[in-house]
């Protein structure tokens, strides 16, 4: 047996698996040699109703009566080819008639397509906007981390078809030969994921079924956070808020979750476990039951390496119907509804858990605080050009952060406040792209708007100057001038001392500034300190139109500077573990 | 180190080197994270010029502006996410204004794309009908076929951005961390693919310097062959038994080339080298030097293994302007350009090999021929039903055989005749559907037909009776009736055992053919052996119109009837290549 059938065996096993406990009991199979491993792992599995109709047009009409008196998704299965254009016909019909159908197709791996070999035809998205869904799953690989995809991908088909409007969903899989699995190896099918997704679909709350189910889920749990990534959920403060009270569990809080300003309690908000599970040794020793997150992924990368580690983490998403946000390919339970109802709603099951991870993560909270705002020295770092916008800016103000740099050091160095101020970024795709652009366009809804953005998306996104500029829009942009791509400088590149390193990644650009605001005849500012710094901005505020503040820094320097903060924190935190009287 | 990093390395250092020896000069690269393989190992070339553009949109307009001026492809190279959208206005100016680009962007494996990682968007064929050849490569690897395979990728970007009209091509590069190379490996580089293709682009001929190379790159070679796979050229016959005179090489005839009927001669045309190469120890013990091949991949699966073992061959394809049809997965010389012309301007190339090797063929020919033709038993088996229909249809007739099995059967039974017989088959993308639907079509331009059908793909393909029979088309449908998908017999699942091969594979559908002829008012017969299938046919053809004729087989006896006679040539080709005074 070769490593190839190994890894096919149970790559398809699981999927199987998966696909049936997700709720797919049909399936109609049309005869062909590339899908064989599904064919015949499906065929072993015995339990599904499997139909077998060699004309794949009349296959997917089939399936689709049995998904419409039914009301459940359905499977088709067929090889490649034009066979699977046979389907597009009921493909279309159940698009239109909403109906939860899930196509699958063997096609040829990548080497084998497009060069003239038989019957390898282009089946990627080759049912355009007909499908809610199409993906192109990974080739068969039994590494726990794939296994645990195919998984997801199996359960995402199902959610995806049969959530909101129903319709049809494409997965296409790449399979290389030799096409049969080995039945003879152990625990092809492997354990399902329990948590199948609870969607609204005429109803708009959770029912009673579904909040019991959560309940016994989490009875026996210990240490749980309620994590707030990006969104933009209407009334979420208070709804999540609420549950945490009720709940007793600390929030993990985003920058740009919209929990860390304005006037509700802050008591439960952590806006610091960036901080500090930034140290390995601290991710290490720590662990946590279970998680129920809003929103995105946190921006946090140490946050997303911590999760990963806790391989038996509870995972529960809420999100709005057809939302799909879980990178980290665990198994998770999601809530798709209006996201604050679901909160509410959850705050009324009767669960509390014993406040001492609350406690123990509010005084780490209080502690890295005291770490990220300690600036004895006048100084003006990368990270005080952040603090430095909290403090002076009023209420009613917008902070626009670029990616890259920035927004990691909002969400380092941007604390609670009450202040009603409103943290922005695109996390859509996380692009340098059009920032200058976007945060000019925030201020075009007349509010006083910073933006913080590097030298580079700064001058990638130099022609939002002509709107800011023309629309004399209010707008404060500090630019942080480190000549280059600074977040390279904490990747591993940057440590190799490699030739091409400046060339490729620092991309030093050597711009003056000041010219550039004196051709664009923009307010120009470049403080040297955290004083001059405060006052540049103040002053900038009282005008109407733009500024350009000019803070300077040194790219070595930074990284050695958030170090020392991070070392600091680790300090902290690896005493407190070791002292502690409880070891997480 | 990773296995993973050393697959990195090698598959994109040959890339790399590749993209260089295929004609790309100049790169220009915006910085980003996951593109850093690629840039870091183009910097590490050295052989580019490297550009580095912090801005995309700006970097693809830049290339544009090189590619422009120096008639040259040139690359580009960006990160993953919006990244690459940015250079969607310079991929609309260089498609419309025919500018070859070669856009390499990074992507994010599969199992992290869409489910919320950030700077994970969705970059399959993100800009449409702008690029000429859109190709999703495959994950890093470094096994020797697919270190063939990316060079050849590499290689074809470049034919393909400048062959014909000039445009744009689009490479998307999944890519798992760790994503630093390790330059510190040895060959790198490897050895770069030299056959580079000569395209037409203003002129109709080759120049002398590429028959030039063609001499130089044969004249020390021994064995060669001509193959001439499913086409439809004009005047190709002719031009290619004059190049096989010329050269004195065999040529090796696809049933669908347009060679194996007609006036020209034949004396050069072997027609039974898929059932020679049959047998694996045949295969393994001739090799053959350097193959000129036209057309597609001829349908024989035998001579696909057996090149794909030759490992040192020399290839050269001639196709016509844009086309790629290289499945083997080999350096290939390609030569675009008018195909017919093409061979006759090689024909003059002065170069001659010794006919040894050509003799050979031909004598083996003439024995598995005789193999072949020998039917002592008035039997009627799925080879007969081919035999039978050269033997009796007329000049001007056309035989359409259907995918799967009565290809296969027509390329191991149909051989040289001087009538004027048309054979045609669907092998674009090889289906079994609308088989009955296309036949019926080619009679409706007024020629006899005889379409050969199994009976799946005849049920597949019911439907097309409705024309056959309102037009009262002059059709003779042969269908092969063995209950089920007779070709899955010859597949590795028949030989298991497998408590699900008849429901997924065999899938008998117990259908009553004469009740069906009558449903449709068609005329119906059902020989029981050779002399009333001949008879059959001729009454069919002096019909009018509509005939189905039901040759009734058994698919384990076919498998069983097939399998001697690779047999009896089997035996008689060991006892060639053993007693031969050369060894191939």
């Amino acid at each position: 047996m070769t490593n190839y059938t190994y890894d096919l065996t149970y790559y398809i096993g699981q999927f199987t698996d998966q696909l049936y406990h997700s709720g797919v009991h049909h399936v109609v199979v049309s005869p062909g040699s590339r899908s064989t491993p599904l064919a015949l792992t499906m065929a072993e599995y015995q339990q599904f109703n499997l139909w077998v109709d060699i004309d794949e047009r009349s296959a997917a009409f089939y399936a689709l009566g049995i998904a419409k008196r039914l009301k459940q998704p359905v499977c088709l299965l067929c090889t490649s080819g034009t066979a699977a254009a046979n389907y597009y016909p009921a493909i279309i019909e159940a698009h239109y008639s909403r109906i939860p159908l899930i196509v699958l197709t063997a096609d040829r791996p990548n080497e084998l397509r497009d060069v003239g070999a038989p019957q390898a035809i282009d089946q990627i998205k080759m049912f355009g906007d007909y499908v809610k869904w199409f993906h192109e799953m990974a080739l068969p690989s039994s590494e726990p981390n794939m296994l645990r995809y195919v998984r997801n991908q199996a359960k995402r088909a199902v959610i995806t078809a049969t959530s909101g409007i129903s319709g049809v969903v494409h997965l296409n899989f790449p399979l290389r030969e030799p096409l049969l699995p080995d039945f003879s190896l152990e625990g092809i099918w492997g354990t399902p994921f329990v948590g199948v997704a609870s969607y609204t679909t005429s109803t708009t709350s959770l029912d009673e079924a579904v909040l019991n189910e959560i309940y016994e889920m989490l009875k026996k749990e210990k240490n749980g956070i309620i994590v707030c990534g990006p969104n933009h959920f209407d009334q979420l403060p208070d709804a999540i808020v609420h549950l945490a009270e009720k709940w007793q569990l600390p929030i993990f809080a985003d920058p740009i979750s919209g929990l860390r300003n304005g006037s509700h309690s802050k008591s439960h908000i952590i806006e610091t476990y960036d901080a500090i599970l930034k140290s390995n040794h601290v991710r290490t020793n720590m662990s946590v039951d279970f998680i129920i997150r809003v929103g995105a992924m946190p921006i946090s990368k140490p946050y997303l390496l911590w999760i990963q580690q806790q391989s038996n983490v509870k995972h529960i998403v809420i999100d709005q119907v057809g939302g799909y946000s879980e990178p980290v390919n665990v198994d998770t339970y999601f809530l798709f509804g209006e996201v604050s109802h679901i909160l509410r709603q959850l705050a009324t099951v009767p669960i509390s858990f014993h406040p001492t991870f609350l406690m123990s993560w509010q005084k780490w909270n209080a502690m890295a605080k005291e770490v990220l705002k300690s600036n004895a020295r006048n100084e003006l770092t990368e990270g005080h050009v952040i603090s430095g916008i909290q403090s002076v800016s009023a209420d009613d103000h917008i902070v626009f952060a670029s990616n890259s740099m920035p927004i990691r050091d909002l969400d380092s160095f941007w604390l609670c406040s009450d202040k009603q101020i409103e943290l922005h970024a695109n996390r859509g795709a996380n692009g340098i792209d059009g920032i200058l652009s976007s945060a000019s366009g925030m201020s075009a809804t007349n509010k006083r708007t910073t933006l913080v953005v590097g030298d580079i998306a700064f001058l990638h996104s130099l022609n939002g100057l002509l709107m800011a500029n023309k629309y004399h829009l209010p707008l404060t942009i500090v630019v942080v001038n480190n000549n280059g791509g600074g977040i390279f400088s904490f990747l591993p590149q940057a440590k190799q001392d490699s030739p091409h390193y400046e060339l490729l990644f620092g991309t030093p650009q050597q711009m003056t500034l000041s010219h550039l605001a004196k051709a664009f005849d923009i307010a120009y500012e470049k403080p040297r300190n955290w004083k001059e710094y405060v006052q540049a901005l103040t002053a900038s505020y009282q005008r109407k139109d733009v500024t350009i503040i000019e803070v300077e820094t040194e790219r070595a320097n930074n990284v050695q500077w958030h170090q020392t903060k991070w070392d600091q924190i680790e300090k902290i935190m690896l005493e407190e573990l070791d002292g502690g009287t409880h070891v997480y």
